[in-house]
């Protein structure tokens, strides 16, 4: 009993939320001290949602239902989401919750539940939960995030790179070819229409179409239909369209790392996201890629390239991290 | 009397050496306390020489010609060249002074002079310059040079970025084309094959292959002859072909500064180097570029461009202040 006392006195709690493209997850999670390895104590999924008051009417929910079932106050509350937090925790952008743009989310938090509340990018949560959880060694990352869209965080000796507005890390309209394919952002041959779940559809159907995939498209039923997952679930059974499909996708997803490793010269770059499930796979390609095609960019580096260590909790723990920097300081 | 004196012992003086392609330029420089401009008090130029022994000797023949006109010993000396030098001080690649590459020139230096000596990229000595000259009120910057390649340096927190390795900033190999032209490095695309004095050379040859910029051809003779100096030395007179040719070139320059602020955020990014001698016209159609193809990826951010501020001595400035923070440091 006494263990479990001096834990909780040493140990604070904070919760960490991820509003996700179509679901919300909180955690409360134990940080340790000294940097020690997070403990998730409590979790609550919730589906997201896009209008401004149920977006936040259901993160109130979730926190209040993690703060109630621990009957515990945590000493902190951190939000993570897809799209641009400014220096003053405005939110700038965000696809999967509209109806949060221009809104002082944290502060809303703040006021409702009277606690330090930090909101950030969803892909910043997954690089301060890489640091903290799979590469505590190192001082400097880049962690990407492979989803719809791509998304980055960049740690540099042990901080999160924010930059002068508050953007800094967002590599995903990155242009790595100025004939590509159209981007709704209104670019061409973004990072992201290649090396995204989105792109990696894109390029699944084009080779439908050259008839280089045919089980990819029985799959999918039409060529319209085919999309990134057609792919993904195929790679199980070692079938050749859907790797040779997935090397490609691989192969931009090395492009896009061997420019952030010029850039930045990390210790380690961490993938995560919902395409980090081919973890392995992914892993190989991406890492022979930069051996061969980028082997002069990226020589004398030594980087470490890890593919979804973080699991699916990571960026909620992020979150909670990031939470805890906000009531430190 | 009394004010020089003060001066003197407030102000301390530091060498500062530029290893360019073709030539060295070494000054002597006071850097007043508090960031304030420096002041060059004397300068040295010499032909830049590729073999070790001949490099290493041009270096101390500046130095000591500058040491000897002031009958004074610098507090420190600092050397930029192109290339990679890693934290232990050894250059690991050079282009202009291959004879240099793994050797610790800086050890042998402070050997000789007996005193703190650093050796360091070029532009990173321009971005330290550009920030101390030119940038004073921003923390964050990019500074960018256009010369035969691409060199980059990068300041965070009013801080040098250097990586891992001692690598980080080197924009000039990140592939923006992967269908793009042969770099020497062995990829294709890379930002330096389109906006270094190479690449403008190489647009300024499509274009007059295309029969697009016959003035160009004639001031070259042939084909295979157009350099980049042909289309800048016409830019003055109002040629459309020339013109074209570098408007073209600014795209490519806008393109990969776009990617850069992605990434990075900075309050400025600095463009020096010797393309930047067209500043006026250079900082307009970089900075028209960025307003419209990549009005979205660097909306919100309100980027100062500035392009060529530093003059043509900021690099041995830059690598004077560097040798400064190695005696600080």
């Amino acid at each position: 009993v006494i263990d479990c006392v001096a834990m909780t006195l040493t140990s604070p709690r904070y919760i960490g939320v991820d509003v996700g493209g179509t679901k919300t997850l909180s955690v409360l999670v134990e940080l340790p001290p000294h940097g020690g390895h997070p403990i998730v104590l409590d979790r609550e999924l919730l589906p997201s949602r896009a209008d401004s008051d149920e977006a936040v009417g259901m993160i109130v929910q979730a926190v209040t239902a993690l703060m109630e079932r621990a009957a515990t106050v945590p000493a902190a509350i951190g939000v993570g989401l897809a799209g641009f937090v400014d220096r003053h925790g405005i939110v700038r952008s965000a696809p999967n919750t509209p109806g949060l743009v221009g809104m002082d989310v944290a502060g809303e938090l703040g006021l409702r539940f009277d606690l330090p509340t930090l909101v950030d990018n969803d892909a910043n949560c997954a690089a301060v939960a890489a640091h903290r959880v799979v590469a505590r060694d190192v001082d400097s990352l880049v962690a990407v995030t492979l989803g719809t869209g791509i998304g980055g965080g960049v740690v540099l000796d042990g901080r999160l790179l924010r930059g002068a507005n508050g953007f800094a890390g967002e590599p995903g309209h990155m242009v790595i070819d100025p004939d590509g394919p159209e981007c709704p952002c209104g670019q061409r041959g973004c990072w992201e229409t290649f090396a995204s779940g989105t792109g990696l559809g894109r390029l699944a159907r084009e080779a439908v179409v050259a008839g280089r995939a045919p089980n990819v498209l029985a799959a999918a039923g039409s060529v319209e239909a085919v999309q990134g997952e057609h792919v993904t679930d195929l790679l199980h059974t070692g079938d050749d369209g859907a790797l040779e499909v997935f090397a490609r996708f691989a192969g931009y997803v090395a492009l896009g790392i061997a420019n952030l490793i010029l850039l930045l010269d990390p210790e380690a770059v961490v993938i995560s996201g919902g395409l980090s499930a081919h973890g392995e796979l992914l892993e190989h390609l991406v890492g022979a890629e930069l051996d061969t095609r980028f082997a002069t960019s990226v020589r004398h580096r030594n980087v470490k390239i890890l593919v979804g260590p973080g699991g699916p909790e990571s960026g909620a723990i992020g979150a909670a991290i990031l939470g805890a920097h906000r009531q430190a300081g």
